[in-house]
């Protein structure tokens, strides 16, 4: 993938990259508002909203092909099994088509695998009953993690039936790095797709990720992403 | 309160004075297991664990006087109400006796208060039914919120029936301050109680806190500051 470049791309290509996201706890309804406004106009692959903001987002993406996805047990994982269901339940229910579940962290660093593994594969199994269409990707949060553990969560997520692997939460003191997304790239199988988010701020940035293997972004940043682009391609 | 001082409280008094955290993302079984000793030789109030480690804590705190506490929703608040119900049912189930619930601070920004209180009496009146004698704190992330916020959080959590109202999570940009516990005090009525949190790490700070009219702490320096006054007190 090392012949991806911003010559090579279409606007399309790259803007299908992105989860636009809408996480902070401080947004409000207007955030949301204007968030989906923000990725319907530059064609996002999806907005990524807190949970309790699914029923709202999907409302005003309603008939757009900018998908909902959202964020369980965010940003600490710290969630109980029965916690994190519901919650996820609650948001397919309301219209989220693509789940971004962090890991149990404290549990994956004590070693609990099958735990860890369980419970992501409980959580899938519970939503893809509501809606098959539904897809996963697990958040690791690699701030805290060893490289040993990143190999750990990549298995753990392949096994529970995850569609994606993802770096981080952007809430942590680190977020995407070229050498994890690599490092997870190499740990999950082709049908396994790797998303990078947490400190996505630019264009060169984006364009090394996918360089790297990485399918989507997670970013904050995607209008003025999607901006240089155009300005570089003189669009 | 203002004769509150570091001569005139008591050790038991002080020490009664902790929710001792174990909140970390990264904590791990070990952790939890050094932080409820530790809680229980400084006979602190409680612990203050991750939802997903209630079950752990509970055991290793069996037969001693230390309360086993939690967070819901935590560190953003953000979870549809279902997922919050869900989560505050099975830290209960699991032994957990006093409840930290972050208020869902973008609808509190977003001026949806009826939303907010109607969540918070929800949780609690669920969480009731299954054990009557859980207690509950609504954090409000102070960080986040103007000082008009603040006091619209702290008629919202009364109304709701909360027994504590508390400032921070410990993960936002600040914590408690003696300004914004000063204006919670004076918020709720004498019943209600106000628990400070986050950047706790002196004596000093702790008992100027007290004076405030706070009741409890939130802190992971619970044996620094202990120690701190056995010093002071030469014991």
């Amino acid at each position: 993938m090392s012949n991806i470049s911003v010559d090579t791309i279409t606007y399309k290509q790259l803007a299908k990259m992105f989860d636009h996201a809408i996480l902070k706890p401080e947004h409000t309804a207007k955030d949301v508002e204007e968030g989906c406004r923000l990725a319907r106009e530059y064609d996002a692959m999806s907005v990524c909203v807190k949970p309790c903001d699914v029923k709202q987002a999907s409302e005003l993406l309603k008939g757009s092909d900018v998908l909902v996805g959202t964020v369980i047990s965010f940003p600490h994982g710290n969630s109980p099994t029965a916690g994190k269901v519901a919650e996820a339940l609650q948001t397919v229910e309301d219209g989220a088509v693509e789940l971004d579940i962090v890991i149990n962290i404290g549990h994956l660093k004590s070693g609990k695998y099958d735990e860890c593994q369980n419970e992501i594969k409980t959580i899938i199994d519970a939503c893809k009953q509501k809606n098959p269409k539904v897809i996963f990707k697990i958040i690791f949060e690699n701030a805290y993690l060893t490289k040993e553990e990143i190999v750990k969560a990549c298995q753990i997520s392949v096994a529970a039936g995850a569609e994606f692997v993802k770096t981080s939460t952007g809430f942590a003191s680190s977020g995407a790095t070229f050498e994890d997304c690599e490092l997870m790239r190499a740990n999950v199988p082709d049908n396994v797709q790797v998303k990078a988010s947490g400190g996505i701020k630019s264009l060169d940035q984006v364009i090394t990720f996918m360089q790297k293997g990485v399918t989507r972004c997670g970013s904050s940043s995607t209008d003025k992403i999607l901006d240089e682009f155009k300005k570089r391609r003189n669009m």
